[in-house]
């Protein structure tokens, strides 16, 4: 059952850059630099990780790949967006992302706001304007966008940046409280994307449920790794290492330690692979996906 | 045909109020701050112009407003994510708006980013959850959703305070700069509200072409007239007055001069109730409206 995953997610990573382009280049240039700007980061180039997950969760039960395709790279706008806004002074201060500097020590603050609100809402217009243009369902369109609202938003990731700006610089953190900030600033929109990927690909309930919590145990997982790396890694991260304690935030390795973390995101990455034991060969790239993320270097 | 229009939009601005605010109580409370600003600025008064367009439009081709009443209230919360993104430091710095302290004073720079942010993101499930619940069909929700992504995202308002940003201290800004401006900054916005309610009241195309071009009429008037206020009104704006000028950004009147202004506001509210003459006494609201804002004092 051996599946080339590096193969499958560098062929995965060039169809969703593609169609990223395409999306983010037509139209017309408008008058300012906020579209620039828009594709500045959106096109700079990070793993495509959600949006992957997405197409693999349709690949696993049977779905059109085609049809998937705008909506995993709408996701990748919206998780673009909530970067750009997380580099911002008044949040994380961060000067380089994905190996080049931020959006606004490019184009000012005021633009890096205007391209991050306009990423994310020309991504709900994508979804269903090219999600109706693929086939996708009216019905199936709208739980998609809902879905996908309630992870970015104020019950999801928005809740978990706040979070994550409160537990800054706070004394006495618990692993409990990492747990949830992770869970709801990046556990969220990675499962949605495993979700929404079924979905579309005509999943029904229980095999959504299941989807959906291999998600959530590979969201965790991939936190932890990142905190590990961030400590204590080898290769280029794109960024400063050692950021997460020069902004005096609380990692799950600096509260659990290192072995612990490791142990934990192995137990983890076994849970999301057992989540997809009725699923058949289709399911492939996922479990390889869980196993890949859980052995990044570290 | 005299209806009592003061009356109707104390009406529609309590039933939009009320919806607001249950929308926004209900969900768990979360951990941090960030859904107090949120309500704090989408409950802090306003005229409720937007969403009672769209009602009102939704009324003058006969539909029913408990279906148009999530929609118009998730364009108010857009509405509102803008005012608090346009007051921030990096953009506008004002410090006042509706009578009381921006966002930012109150909850700081990252939580007013991160409250607009949601406040956006939550609009768009507010449309699709509550739509469906309401009995609007999905395929008119995506067409919704469609719709005012696209007023208020790259190609609309938010091209739209690009540009504000990019004229504000600029010299010799012309009609036409400061037109498209207010077409995008804040008339694309009214046009979908009015488009909205048409389009979720069963209108067909060439009504729906009608209601958007009133819609645009008056948005530009309104634009207009706000600018005199600023300069020269009388009555509580709940900001400063001669906020434009301070702000270095050029107006419509400044450039065309206070008697043009007037007249070409008197001429785009004609211009919006002639849109309507095929309309019939449903459409009384969307007229008196237009009477209304253009004989707001100056």
């Amino acid at each position: 059952m051996g599946i080339d995953i590096e193969g499958y997610l560098a062929e995965n990573k060039r169809l969703v850059d593609e169609a990223l382009q395409s999306y983010l280049e037509s139209g017309s240039p408008g008058q300012t630099k906020l579209r620039e700007a828009m594709r500045y980061s959106a096109l700079a180039g990070g793993k495509r990780l959600r949006p992957i997950l997405m197409i693999a969760s349709c690949d696993a039960v049977g779905g059109e790949r085609e049809k998937v395709l705008p909506v995993a790279c709408a996701l990748e706008m919206i998780h673009t967006y909530s970067l750009v806004h997380d580099d911002l002074p008044s949040m994380d201060d961060d000067a380089l992302r994905r190996g080049i500097p931020t959006n606004h020590k490019v184009y000012g603050e005021a633009t890096a706001i205007l391209a991050g609100d306009a990423l994310l809402t020309d991504a709900f217009g994508l979804i269903v304007n090219k999600g109706r243009e693929a086939g996708i369902d009216s019905g199936v369109l709208c739980e998609v966008v809902g879905d996908i609202s309630s992870a970015a938003g104020s019950s999801g990731m928005i809740e978990g940046q706040a979070v994550d700006l409160l537990l800054t610089d706070t004394e006495e953190v618990s692993l409990g409280d990492v747990e949830r900030m992770h869970m709801l600033k990046t556990g969220a929109m990675i499962t949605v994307a495993v979700r929404t990927g079924g979905r579309i690909g005509g999943s029904n309930g229980n095999d959504l449920k299941r989807l959906a919590s291999y998600g959530s145990s590979i969201g965790l997982a991939f936190q932890i790794i990142d905190d590990l790396l961030d400590i204590d890694g080898e290769g280029d991260l794109g960024k400063e290492r050692g950021g997460d304690a020069r902004h005096g935030k609380s990692t799950y390795p600096e509260i659990a330690g290192i072995e612990t973390s490791k142990r934990k995101a192995a137990e983890l990455t076994r849970n999301a692979i057992l989540q997809l034991r009725d699923f058949d060969g289709r399911a492939e790239p996922l479990r390889e996906i869980a196993r890949y993320l859980g052995c990044r270097t570290f």
